[in-house]
């Protein structure tokens, strides 16, 4: 029985580690380490950093190369799914070829593997491929407990509802029924525009927990271009952006 | 000027402290250390467990009980502001008799700052009676993290919106509209049960993350009872108890 560890590390600084991350990782046989894709360089020197100085062992590390996903693929989650295939497909390989059948195999998850990330449901279509696996999350700190600590903000008002969303949820349905804290993240679009008419404040961060960390707050309607520009310039300047806001209407 | 450092410590296993939290703690002048009221004495032990085992230096610690909070004030808003602000009066009067002007005061958060917690509340409060504060937040890992971590499922399906919401809201709205994934926190009256018309899954969880840790999941109308009476028998043997589950709606 192999022994699948998805440990959350956090969103850019190695002190979001948990103590039981550093632990699993420690106790690892096998590190299966994302070398590019999706993901931007950065985040894999990240991985690589925590390795390197974070870990009293020095377990074995695969790098891996993410497959290409098929913008193409005419329904979104089809090419999702295919693309979750390939990586359970490689997954699979590098855990045959690399780990005794009974090893620790750990992967870094940036953020929380629960929140909008992938590694969980890859590592299901893993254990179909005739390996026998047992998975366990080892949670980190997110994005999203990045921005409202950055910002030094509740995530909820007084025993209020919260609603985590996507930017693509916010442009198709618009600002949700009974909830007056949105969370938005994988939001590419800038999709606060489309909810210009609601009165809200605006909490939003980009590269949150990093040490090029830009935070913007204010009324949303005055922030927004704002907001649109400072982001073009940082995602020109460093050549990716990753970025989270908080909506928050007000009376 | 008091840097005021709120640190979330995750909820009840030292090793869910983050390297960050660590060091913060380390680095305290003054940390304050709530002994006992709304909080379990096992949780106060927590705390002295973490300062006593993790911490490299000795910081002062002061430890102060927490107000009765008055359950009688007919509106529920305005008991919690009073008991806020007899808090903030605690802290102002501690900060000012064991810290110096410029002193680094911490306080230990169960779970995040964040999330359905009052500190940043109060610490605003604390800045309005005459002292001079900086407030920072140290996220930690959530309790609704660690009963996604302990089911080994992902908080939201695929780019699908989740709503965080409270036992209260959900017996007083029902199944908010336009969401498939409720997360249920601050729930003492096992809320789930006034939502059986909806097909929905249930994960539950009691003293997640803790030693006796206690999981319940299956189709919502067949777990409902179970989980009612498991939940009143440890409640029962334990003293106290403190649960969170998910809801997610089937086809």
């Amino acid at each position: 029985m192999i022994e699948l560890s998805l440990v959350g590390i956090g969103s850019g600084n190695p002190e979001h580690l948990t103590l039981e991350a550093i632990r699993v990782l420690e106790e690892a046989d096998l590190i299966l380490l994302p070398r590019k894709g999706d993901e931007k360089t950065e985040l894999a020197d990240l991985r690589r950093d925590i390795v390197a100085d974070l870990l009293k062992t020095k377990p074995k590390v695969v790098e891996f190369d993410y497959p290409v996903r098929d913008a193409k693929t005419p329904k979104y989650l089809d090419g999702v799914n295919t693309w979750h295939d390939a990586l359970a497909e490689i997954w699979t390989g590098l855990i045959a070829e690399h780990g005794s059948s009974n090893a620790k195999v750990a992967l870094m998850v940036w953020g929380d593997p629960s929140l909008y990330d992938s590694t969980l449901r890859i590592a299901e279509r893993v254990a179909t491929k005739g390996i026998s696996l047992n998975t366990r999350v080892v949670p980190g700190i997110t994005s999203l407990q990045m921005l409202t600590a950055a910002h030094a903000i509740p995530l909820n008002t007084l025993g209020a509802p919260v609603q985590i969303t996507t930017g693509r949820q916010l442009r198709d349905h618009g600002w949700p029924e009974g909830v007056d804290t949105l969370a938005v993240m994988l939001d590419g679009e800038c999709s606060f525009q489309h909810v210009l008419d609601v009165p809200a404040r605006i909490y939003w961060g980009g590269y949150v927990g990093m040490p090029q960390q830009i935070l913007r707050s204010g009324e949303l309607s005055g922030q927004c271009d704002e907001i649109i520009e400072t982001r073009a310039k940082a995602r020109a300047e460093n050549g990716w952006i990753m970025d989270i806001y908080l909506l928050r209407r007000t009376a």
